[in-house]
């Protein structure tokens, strides 16, 4: 167990516990994928997953099997899965037939470098290696096998269509829409990114053998950090610029897409994303300073600035 | 347990085996997959999903599962799931990025009718639903976990880089190169179509409760008809009419790929195709009359006309 008693948790600093956090997940990332035959479609992969990023799922995933009383080492493999479905995700997204992204994460995107049909297939390997890794690792830990195999389908629902890919879709349907509602753009957020947020928290709880209560607590904290991320997300679109996002800055007024400060003003999108975030502390605060971490993560979200 | 006895199946008809396998196969697809919101992502899945097709897969595990003392129930979500990465497989290599066929299975192809972008995402979702559907559905029947387990990873491999992934990626290096090896070629074939058949015929075995000694002896027979399936594809790719594969004939001459006929002679493979599903049978002889459906099976592939 790595996880702190709570009573020494009390002046909890947020920056070195990210900073060590993701090393320690790049490292696991780095590891995870060794490039092997046919090289080409490996390093495709790796070139996407090892991009850098906040690593702010698999950072997730730890904390919530801390906090349930599992540890880093039981956590990683599953952590590490989720980044995999993530970098999958954003792979296709960035396609010429979806979002036609040239940048991503201040690189060229994966298409840009390996071209469209190896891109594809970078997507497609990913989203497979993640359910082989995460079973085979935590089976090497070991993990119960009951809890490995509720991940699993926690996370297969969380990247399909009953999750991101239907977010997609319905965003994809959306663009260049007058009339999209506040109910669709709820919809959007909560499988396009709200879905695989909460399984990074939900599947570190069910890593942890979490009971139901645990985990509905977990869910309902993520479920209120996932919209504030895209909130915020759409915000830092209007007011960021490119240098600082790493990609193109405006693509979604661009793109004439729905997002929350079109429909509700800057402000109050602000305000609206505050909220959720006080909301899914206190869900929290059950477990006393244990929570500080999960807690600290859901400030870090509504204030970052990429 | 639906296997009949060894004793009463020296009769064995291979034609109404399929003919009731393939119905039950179909039944259970067609309810793997409901429609929900957002429909036309499900709707493209289902339109591929159930655009008929032998089935091989799916009746493969089934009749390993049957063979190593399992039954239908017990294989038939892995079954559903074989079919469901071999769909997202056959939708992705279809896409103007790919293979780019317009026709497939007599059908226009996925992209065809719904556009690359869904059609991209149809086969993320059905990639991502296999596991989901493997995971829960066994879970139902029940079948123990540490099957399901073992499953969800091999079939994961076989979809992955290391499994089809892998084949597709140096099928499309390959493609105008005039110095294409036999070895690699067998590369190519062994994965693009053979992990996925190997996974199919070793997960019924899996699902069943099978030993280290029967899964070898599955995967010994599965490596050898997926290569006499592949050799008899590309000399029917030479020899049948598009109405008769149901998708454009003559691709992989236009395409300049390598090919068994083309680096051997279509006697020769056709000889060679022969000779694995001799050895494939005879791997399974140690079984008696129980293994005749497999062995049945095998001769089905070496003579069919599409």
């Amino acid at each position: 167990m790595t996880s702190n008693p709570p009573s020494i948790q009390t002046n909890f600093q947020l920056q070195p516990y990210l900073i060590d956090r993701q090393a320690r997940v790049e490292a696991a990332l780095a590891k995870s994928l060794p490039l092997a035959y046919p090289e080409k479609i490996y390093e495709a992969m790796r070139y996407s997953l090892l991009a850098g990023g906040k690593r702010l799922r698999p950072i997730l995933t730890i904390a919530s099997c801390e906090l349930l009383g599992g540890n880093m080492e039981m956590a990683m493999p599953t952590a590490c899965a989720m980044e995999m479905i993530h970098t999958m995700s954003l792979i296709h997204d960035d396609l010429p037939a979806m979002d036609n992204d040239d940048y991503r994460r201040g690189q060229l995107t994966n298409h840009k470098v390996y071209g469209e049909d190896i891109a594809i297939l970078a997507g497609d390997g990913l989203l497979a290696y993640a359910f082989e890794h995460l079973a085979q690792g935590s089976m090497r830990v070991p993990v119960p096998l009951d809890r490995i195999l509720y991940a699993v389908m926690h996370l297969a629902k969380a990247s399909g269509a009953d999750g991101l890919v239907g977010g997609q879709v319905v965003d994809l349907a959306s663009e260049g829409q007058a009339d999209v509602t506040l109910e669709t753009l709820s919809y959007i957020h909560a499988h396009k990114t709200g879905a695989l947020l909460e399984s990074a928290v939900v599947c570190g709880g069910i890593i942890a053998g979490a009971m139901a209560d645990d985990l509905q607590r977990l869910s309902q904290y993520a479920q209120n950090i996932g919209l504030a991320f895209q909130i915020i997300d759409d915000i830092l679109d209007i007011t960021a610029t490119s240098e600082e996002l790493g990609k193109s800055a405006g693509k979604d007024l661009q793109a004439e897409k729905a997002t929350y400060p079109k429909l509700l003003g800057i402000e109050e999108s602000q305000r609206q994303a505050t909220a959720l975030v006080a909301t899914a502390k206190e869900v929290l605060d059950v477990y006393g300073a244990a929570a500080q971490p999960l807690q600290a993560l859901a400030d870090f979200i509504t204030t970052r600035r990429n």
